[in-house]
């Protein structure tokens, strides 16, 4: 989705970011048909957030390494690859504003779709390999088995986990983890040392958290003409994100009850997931103050992002990512 | 499944072989519980033709390289995660005489287990790539676009194509491609020459082809028993195979109607899938010779396969592959 204030945040690494954008249009192309033509949807849908660290990361240490077009893409494809398959994994029905592939197409065509990218992404890695630097490989595909260990988690394990360290386990796995090594493998390509390795997986990682904070907020807080995603589709999911933590942290003091005598987000989190319920959740949550004080968490870890990056040349791609990480807990979308 | 002539057969290479599985069991011990216990028993059915094939392709140049163990797993781990996937898009109900898992457990974990699964082979080729050998990741990772290709044409094209070209272009996608890269790759660790190299493509090509229309026949001629998969299977799903195809053909010549005065077999291709329909089409493709002229084609494709051995160092591990080659063909799952 088109944000001017990215937009104008990302200008200095404008003509880089087209480079990426014809790699990925060129491995979209090598996707089979039919499925070439939806993925290109797909993608016009992203805001290329983890090939613009890779650029500004890249940029840190002088002029850009080639092998950072590569990454970029390679990390953006293994990225789309997961929200296929996770949308697969939730029913999600909309992402990015659009209708998700498994309902325009078919659940197989998604899941086929995801795979294919996968395969994509493993070309891509698998060439910057080849280039020399081999760990780029090693640190994905161990990030890859993060995602899905916490997918397998979130999805098969009996019970769920309501506390904050599961929350916080969580977004680690979904969102962090790629963020740190998208931070950590651009610096390696530009020759990082290994404290500056170090800082820029920190960075990547209270980055990530951060991001996906903002992200859950967004899911009871945002517009959905904005976020491209039904508001509270989370919480109908049965998945406790930080605001709706603190919001039952918090009911537990002061007692916060609906018609029928029950706490309204307990209801929605029972299942009862009609739009009349969802709304009464949604306002209970923001009436609370649960809303500021997630927010608050996020803007917290964005800080200690920012920290990260004093360990790390002081060029104006930093300042950039510095930016770029108080664009992130101030976004719409 | 367990065959006592594979397993005189692969005698000579056991101990290699016993290493190989120490690392799946490795490689399965890091996956997530709740789905580790499945996985492990998806993988005891498994026949392990391709980790053999790595061990005795390294060992036609001499002593086994250490990374050889490391790509016959990393291959293995990549085999599984395709046919988990496979299985979700084909709606199968049994794999090597089990339950599949999606229905055992649920789409989403066969989905999860497959993602997981590719996410660990990227690992270890990785670690392989780290080693010193990039190319074996570009080649496997390629050979999963291959495959995923295939799957695309196979599962989301609009129209079936019912030529033998395309069943050719399907099984190549299916089984080849990875077959011809397993013995490439297990060569390049090994440090095969360009022309030992193009050999053993070749070969692994010829041999996959010869695998694959032996599996299809199976689906028709075989004992469910010994393949661990209903009969009929694939006619049940509309893929027409090498027997079908032959049935087709030399019933244009000579006029074969059911009881509706329609073809047993177009029948169940039409979606008439009730036991009593599959086993009268089964009945008549069996007694039209199609089987037959099948399986001759499996054996000219498994002599072009020993053909192609003859390029290579002569020696038990080459000995070891002829005799592998027939067993393809003369194997009853």
């Amino acid at each position: 989705m088109y944000d001017p204030d990215l937009d104008a945040l990302l200008a200095p690494v404008r003509p880089d970011l087209e480079r990426v954008e014809s790699l990925l249009c060129a491995t979209l192309d090598q996707v089979e048909e039919p499925l070439g033509p939806s993925l290109r949807r797909f993608f016009a849908g992203g805001k290329r957030l983890r090939p613009a660290l890779v650029i500004l990361v890249g940029r840190l240490f002088g002029p850009l390494p080639p092998a950072s077009y590569k990454l970029a893409a390679a990390i953006e494809v293994l990225h789309a690859a997961t929200l296929i398959h996770d949308d697969v994994l939730d029913r999600a029905t909309m992402r990015r504003g659009q209708e998700t592939l498994h309902v325009t197409w078919s659940t197989n065509a998604a899941v086929l779709a995801g795979d294919c990218l996968l395969a994509r992404a493993m070309v891509l890695s698998g060439e910057i390999a080849a280039a020399g630097t081999p760990e780029v490989m090693v640190r994905l595909a161990e990030s890859l088995c993060t995602i899905c260990a916490g997918e397998i988690c979130q999805t098969l394990a009996p019970h769920r986990d309501h506390s904050r360290e599961a929350y916080y386990r969580r977004i680690e796995g979904k969102t962090a983890s790629l963020c740190a090594v998208t931070a950590e493998t651009a610096g390696l390509l530009a020759g990082a040392d290994p404290s500056q390795s170090a800082a820029l997986r920190r960075f990547g990682h209270e980055l990530g958290i951060a991001y996906q904070i903002v992200d859950d907020v967004l899911d009871l807080a945002g517009d959905e003409g904005q976020t491209g995603k039904p508001s509270g589709k989370d919480l109908c999911c049965g998945l406790v994100t930080l605001p709706v933590l603190s919001y039952l942290e918090s009911s537990k003091e002061s007692s916060r009850e609906n018609a029928e005598g029950e706490n309204p987000v307990e209801t929605v989190l029972r299942g009862q997931c009609d739009a009349a319920h969802v709304r009464a959740a949604i306002k209970a949550i923001r009436a609370s103050g649960a809303v500021e004080s997630a927010l608050q968490e996020a803007r917290d870890h964005a800080a200690r992002a920012q920290e990260a990056l004093e360990a790390l040349p002081d060029t104006s791609a930093r300042q950039t990512l510095h930016a770029l990480t108080h664009y992130i807990t101030c976004r719409a979308h």
